[in-house]
């Protein structure tokens, strides 16, 4: 195993102790973490993989997003496996746990270049899996499409976004940090402006200038007023229809900085006027249902800032067990 | 006094130093203790009678529900008897405070036998009166019920629950515990499957293997995106009917943990996904209108985990002068 | 400048150091203290100056809103000029910071003069200026008022509040806390009780006298289910029609307590079951954009009573920039 | 009852309800409020009475300390009247609980008036008791020695101090402040200079100017350096000493102030480089023992700002019951 | 393994990920987990074996102590295995994580039967190991202490306790709670009051009854005063003495609610006035050095009540690492 | 001036507003910022000047210690000038604030070398003044030191440094993070590690490695309990004795993490078990009394993990006020 996965990924930092039966009804016994080369090469055909990517220095403001995967893996004990409003049981989908790419405590370049590495690996390794990056800060999201991109040079890729900004900042400013993603993706050449796909923005969290470069590179943006007077599944299944026609394979990120910040305090951006949980979720639902969303991140939430009972953790979990649940109602659908 | 309720009940740790007159605007100023013969003899017609369930060593995740009914009675100081809303002053109703049930450190087989008994006393003291529980975990539920079946053996008792989880875990694995109030209810033979209505399931909460046994009881349920399609009124007004056919008397029990986790983050098992505070309070009045509602409570509110301001238990209290205020409607409505 | 607007104001304890050349994206780098004669003479023709109003020991309850004006500033650098939702740029308006009215520690009576002298001075040199008041709690609504009609005595004044109270309690109790304004300003015959519009009431927090007196003296009123129903936007334009046809001016005073308390924890008085921040972030632009909306305030924000993030000071601001998002789309459209 | 002491006092806001047996282990259970005229007349010839002090409107930096009285009360259930380090029961003394003095709302003036009076007539009621007063901020100790001094009008009064700051302020600038008290008796005559001791002063805390006033009027002061180095209680008799050949009678006051931050989180203006738990309790004890200490008061204690825990408010209470241990330890020497 | 260890015990919920190499330098790479035959026929010869005892139902006052196993093993993270004050590496020392007692729900005598059980498989398993007990809160220590005598019938048990408390109450009054500890152990004969020694009693936490039983049955016990004159070395070096003296072996309990409430914010029942962090750290020093001690626990801990940096949890753990710190002396000593 | 200084330094992000008469009695009323040629001609001759160094995205654990310069500005307002334990005014001193040396996000190789440029700057600039460096994490140490060896070169540098780390971590690992600053300055040369002193070393909070690297360089320290056993005060004084007879100037580094959490629980790595406020400000002021201290910083602060009443903030800036009364006092002796 060692020659092939985790010279470019650390294995996660603990493992569940899971029970002995086949059985599981909470989240932490069903997620199979990889620990030798027989669970590395069962994990092949997993419909779902997890990549932790513990880096926040690249965040603007002071963040301690790095905290996240690995509060994520713990808060699995406060979920089952059961989603209740749909009727669906995700432990009947494989999903593995590769682990955390390895970081570089001052050099930011050196995180980066870890994580296009990590997911050049992880999507080498798990072709046909759903493959989800828990941030970490979002300038992650550049690097997790690029590394995409090595595995997968001759597919178009889109991008929908949940987000407050709109991420275009100019990396000549101060480097590719979470203010930029879009924009990195946009100048490297991996995603043109037209197939990115913004929904949540609003209130006074972006400068106009960065709204003319949206306009000139045709990047597509529904500000959370817009959203909302037509629905926001319906705004969200209209980007997806876009996207579809435009692109092979379609990448969501989840800036949980979209959130209101009455119900995500742990994000150190967050803003009074956001999205609601129940917006977020049935937002996330309709994405994980498209048959061509192959990845997603989910970044900026802070453990540190939240508050004690850890209300933006378990939110964020929620968003990605909902994520899932869209990836099986898919599979349900097209049996 | 001390020979009839006293020895079965607890008299309230502390009471409120009442103004002269009588007049009062405030609640703590409202509500009168038993202190003696006297006020115990006055009581009996009472329209709203209040009963502490100090109770939460049965609760599955550590809780200190246990402190809610002195945080319920020290918060009433924050609200006025008047509901502007319904343009109606509950002081007009007779609300009497009959302390707690006495609680054992290290036998909870026998605090839920004195709960049991204490419900009965104060169903056979208080014949026609409201009855509110104040928990506690959600084990009481079922001896509350226990106990007023014992007096009113000949009533069929329907359940009312507003919920994230069915509670109807298996009693075989850890005793009476706050997972399993309902399937108390049912294997007990108390209240049938069939007459429990539950509202506000939603998300990864629920083990596949409960909801089976739901429907195998014919226990009735929606979702909380169920309920919200056909709106939360008329979800409960659709529920109260039916039961309305079938049972007696209904009683109505509020987990709060129904909550989303951000209007209620003093609940220790609440989570992202739940219902918004102007949700509950309406379903709450409607149950609170219905004429067969004769008992209800409150539970599952830890006001050691709630934040520094208090919304939790604050909510709580308005959820208790809610449900009295649909009370008092519907006495209004029979005038 | 000495001998002119700070014998009466004191200037802001500190000033944002502002970049050199005209641009600027962030609020702290375009709101301009007034910091000698020639910036003095310049504010004379600013759209919208700010007042500090640093009073809370006429609190009912124990407040440190006396810790807003500054923490308001502070939060500035949190915020650009520009909103997205309706593609203007606030930059384009010239706001001062006039500082804030000095206080006096032990007599409050003192302090209320202070205010009534600052606002004259205020709206004697800002003739064009919307004014905005910082509070602060309720009680300095009733003292900006006195202070506006003293320069404007020809002008019949109504008012449009955002409150979950009446805030019509008797003077003759407790003299002018911040219980009273509404009746202060009554019972002193600056405005009529008919030309009073209260949106917010709401549960268990007014007791009935104050309703009645609301309605002997003809002060309207829509309680925030009322207003739900009709819209909030909706409620709000009908208060301004109604007032527009009766007063020259109005006055719109914003008690964050009408905000539900999972929105705003730092507010002393807020309570379950008010208005969500979307709701009153609309209300507040359909406030802003209305032509005789010339003077507005923010009150009972209590910053050291919020939550570690800060969600109520960072609402606060918010709910500032969105009257004057409102103002300037007024501007735009008679333009 | 109400003709004589109630005019000035208002009963406690609310009691305890006691066991039934003459028997109690508790403080809430042994403390005894004032009831009724029997109770009155039986209060009279207490070892101790408290009264509650709920002022701190005239705080320099805002506070909640009005709060106190009330937290103090709560906080008795987690204390037992047994000290173990002395082997001595305070049970054994009679202490009575008068209430609070009533507060206005927005005239400072009143509510120091209202203290004075109060405090001569507890002085007047309880001839033989130790009066212990609890705040509020430091604004009342003024008050009350002026109240014990109109009772006692011809004994000569001294005050021994535990305080981080000189509480020297000129009145002139902000009137009778927290800053204020113990100038405030130097220049009202009340107290001279001479017979007060400050124990605890240190750091960046006070300014140049209140130290030469305070060696003007020969106020006496030792830093908590210095009482370091000659130990705090030897430091304490010694004042205890000098005060002894100086004066009638002896006011202990205790800033909550002269706590470490680490110790005492809930005071507005506590400070790093304080006392200890260990050295306040300590010098509290050895001022209790003194036979000429009459009269306490503790203040600034902001239980508002206190952490969830509530440690300044248990430190509170403890110093209370620091101070009753030596009253009665002084009472077993005297026998 | 199953048929041996695991049907009264269970594994430890998480494992971490250890590193290839044999060096490790934090805590959490040094302690092993035993995960099967192999491990659990090695573990046999260790020098420490660890116990979790996630007890806290059996708490007087409300306690999730019961969490504080997990969050104690989460917090090796923050430690290496080397103490510079003594110049030794603990990773020299072979030490197994043998998890957590099982635990019923409702049934806490099942919960303390188990604990009994759990105890001697330990003791039978690790004949020569220090067993380190982490509560879970103080009922455990009289099940741990009994399940060791079952194993080791003919020795003879004294116990050195760190407690604020007696814990001797009455076990008729409210069976076997964490105030009981003690009294249970003399009554049940297993061991004798004139074994015990208590250090750090102090203030107002105990009733004069239960001093007087502890004086009846000869227990032993130092005021923190008095230690404090004696040094608190000094006293347990005493108390060690007289032990060894006595008995064959020896017990160490920690509750942690000796310290004062600055130091350990996060134990229900701590107060102001206790232990200093460097005074318990030599005390236990001292006692884990003594070749007798073969046995210890940490009590009382309660990690949902500690603060956000978690300075309970982490003084915890290092209470453990000095007590291993003790041992690891002694040996040193001894070669 | 910006053809100076502010081309490799940020003016401060906010200036108080001062008052208008020379005198000041606040630190915030005292302090100078530079703000035109004037003013930074006449800094020249500043007893003091204070440098921001906010980074702190080179720290191993998530640190917002970027965010304490500013943090430690808003805070000097709670400070006088004037130290009443030595009975000296600082604001006889000429202190100016240089403002922040320029960070970049994403580079921090470049934020390092803009540290040692603004350090050279300001050390070019200010040649007879202290230079107080406010950090920030560690690693601003190694390259303030460089800096200021870059403009002395000729002058042998000492170091004191009171820390719970070695902070000797390899560089070859993590590069220049918080972990290496004294190993950074040993291996390049600017340093011997026989002339660095480290004082508070204590636990389990360093690797066996690190100490051995020490000892092979030769670097000086004194754990925790050795400095307490000799005395904090007699360690520091022996190592600046020591210290004096080797180099020509001293750097004073002071590592917040010193300090044990219950003071300090605002720094990302406290830790129970080590100084005490009092200790740490007594070692500071005989470290500021001593000729050859002229430069110094404090690290590690990070104000956003600090309890709500800041007490970290707080100690933080009165560590930098008994510096400078320290430096006053040699100044005072050397008159």
């Amino acid at each position: 195993m060692k020659s092939f996965l985790y010279p470019t990924i650390n294995p996660p930092s603990f493992t569940w102790v899971r029970p002995e039966s086949g059985e599981c009804s909470k989240v932490h016994e069903w997620i199979q973490p990889i620990t030798d080369l027989t669970s590395l090469e069962k994990s092949k055909d997993a419909e779902v993989v997890i990549l932790g990517v513990p880096l926040s220095r690249s965040s603007i403001s002071a963040s301690a997003a790095s905290e996240f995967p690995e509060a994520f893996r713990r808060s699995w004990r406060s979920f089952t496996t059961y989603n209740l409003d749909e009727e669906i049981d995700l432990s009947e989908m494989t999903v593995f746990d590769a682990g955390n790419v390895p970081m570089h405590v001052t050099d930011i370049s050196k995180c980066h270049t870890n994580i296009i590495n990590a997911s050049a690996t992880i999507h080498q390794h798990f072709r046909h899996s759903k493959v989800c990056a828990i941030g970490g800060d979002h300038s992650i999201t550049a690097m997790m499409v690029k590394g995409m991109q090595l595995e997968k040079p001759n597919e178009k890729i889109g991008i929908l976004q949940f987000d407050t900004h709109f991420d275009l900042r100019d990396l000549s400013d101060n480097g590719p940090s979470n203010g930029t993603p879009m924009r990195n993706l946009i100048e490297s050449g991996v995603v043109e402006g037209r197939n990115m796909y913004n929904i949540g923005l609003h209130g006074f969290f972006n400068t106009k200038d960065l709204k003319q470069y949206a306009d000139e590179k045709g990047v597509n943006y529904f500000t959370l007023r817009t959203a909302r007077k037509k629905g926001i599944e319906e705004t969200v299944q209209h980007c997806l229809d876009e996207l579809s026609s435009k692109v092979d394979t379609i990448y969501l990120t989840v800036d949980m900085d979209v959130l209101d910040i009455a119900y995500a305090p742990g994000v150190p951006a967050s803003t009074p006027g956001g999205m609601t949980t129940e917006e977020l979720l049935n937002g996330v639902l309709a994405a994980g249902r498209h048959p061509k969303v192959t990845a997603m991140d989910i970044v900026c939430l802070d453990p540190l800032r939240d508050t004690f009972v850890q209300p933006t953790v378990k939110l964020g979990t929620h968003v990605f067990l909902t994520f899932l649940t869209g990836v099986m109602l898919r599979q349900n659908a097209s049996n």
